[in-house]
């Protein structure tokens, strides 16, 4: 018998499906995706905003193929395979959605072309580097271990992490955005992951009023975006995936990794 | 009673403290440090490296003034301070060794006088960016992992995957460091957890041969490095705090959040 993650939906759906139709001819980088991960979606995100060229491949991390496996032995997705010059065959790979989205600004610099996702300010660059890591280590964690905790006594302690560090976000938030006028790293990092809360809010008592500190404007505007919208699959199939995770049956990285008390991969 | 961590040794001794006394002067870079902490030294050595200028700021992170406290609400060290042009007496501050990094080649771009800690090559860049967050999150998780857990059985866990994070690490190493001539953000992340190891080979039976793969070379390498030994204090005070961890009575947030299960602060 497969195991239940065996059986993911194979492709995007909805808006998602119909960019990656628009994506689908030969350049220098290929984004290994998975339309279903929310850090996969940082990345597909930030090509998109950034208007980068990019050939989208979807990629069942379930189901390995060895092609993938040689790019990232560690057979995560996002993974970017960049092409080299010079008349080789051989590719590189990159991977951890941090250093890819440092990678495109290096390899794209900012220009009315390819706008940036960091502030042009070195300090409110770095700052937002910094609530990037935030997201990472305060909020992410706690929205996993929401999910996938069975114990009331332990979800409602989950739940109160997940209020502390959107609070404490919330009212770093310069609006519309986190930077201001301007779409940043910040906003990209947790707008995935705001999109797939709507499950948190039927099973696990979430409530966005309980943050406070404007959250609920600041998260309304993230749902907003296009470059979300347009890597969103449809709710129905994400259902199917996070109630694997609300069962704790999900078979990922991060689910093992939150079930065994573990730091995120 | 004051907790141990409260009789922490006040200042750095040996070459940390020649090097301490060299950076008392006004700068518009401060550092708030911690002499025995390994994820401070990182910065402190890349200040070092990068000859960038900087106040050296003792702080004891068990009794935080409220200063410090007002520039880092964790309290967490290192901190640098960014004092502020146009005659105003505030600053800014940022915390995070990753994010500090990347300030600092923002902020000193590299050049002869201030070379850089990153490839620059793009894709070299983001490897070695991405070999960072490999260091953070198998090796640094195992390394306090294997110093606190009490159960031998799950130190000898632990001292393998120790075992196979360095592994993997030093499969990568082109020689003599990590991105071959040059010293980068990869040696500078590691080097002063394996500056802390003669611990663990005295207690905990780390055995660095048992890692293969070149490690000892380059092992030998990070520790002959003069940003690391001007920056280290002497073994005797090492040893005071290391042995708090060992009997797992360290009060720290990295402490608690390994005690805990938890990710790393």
């Amino acid at each position: 018998m497969p195991s239940p993650d065996e059986s993911v939906h194979p492709t995007a759906t909805g808006l998602a499906k119909q960019t990656v139709d628009k994506h689908q001819d030969e350049q220098d980088i290929t984004l290994w995706s998975g339309w279903f991960c929310p850090f996969n979606q940082r990345i597909w995100m930030a090509l998109e905003e950034r208007k980068i060229p990019y050939k989208y491949k979807e990629v069942n991390p379930y189901k390995k193929e060895k092609h993938f496996l040689d790019l990232n032995p560690l057979g995560l997705v996002p993974t970017l395979e960049i092409k080299q010059g010079g008349g080789t065959d051989k590719s590189k790979a990159l991977y951890e959605s941090d250093v890819l989205v440092e990678y495109l600004e290096d390899l794209y610099p900012p220009s009315e072309e390819h706008p940036s996702i960091f502030p042009s300010d070195t300090y409110e660059k770095s700052w937002a580097r910094l609530n990037v890591q935030h997201i990472s280590k305060k909020i992410i964690p706690a929205y996993f271990k929401l999910q996938q905790f069975q114990d009331p006594s332990d979800q409602s302690k989950a739940r109160e992490e997940l209020y502390s560090g959107l609070r404490t976000l919330a009212q770093r938030v310069k609006g519309p955005y986190f930077a201001g006028e301007q779409w940043t790293a910040v906003d990209m990092s947790l707008a995935p992951f705001v999109r797939r809360f709507y499950n948190l809010v039927k099973y696990r008592g979430l409530d966005e009023s309980a943050v406070g500190d404007g959250w609920q404007d600041y998260s309304k505007r993230l749902l907003d975006r296009e470059s979300l919208k347009n890597t969103s699959s449809e709710d129905k199939y994400y259902t199917e995936i996070l109630e694997r995770y609300l069962k704790n049956e999900a078979q990922s990285e991060v689910a093992k990794a939150t079930r065994g008390g573990q730091s995120l991969p």
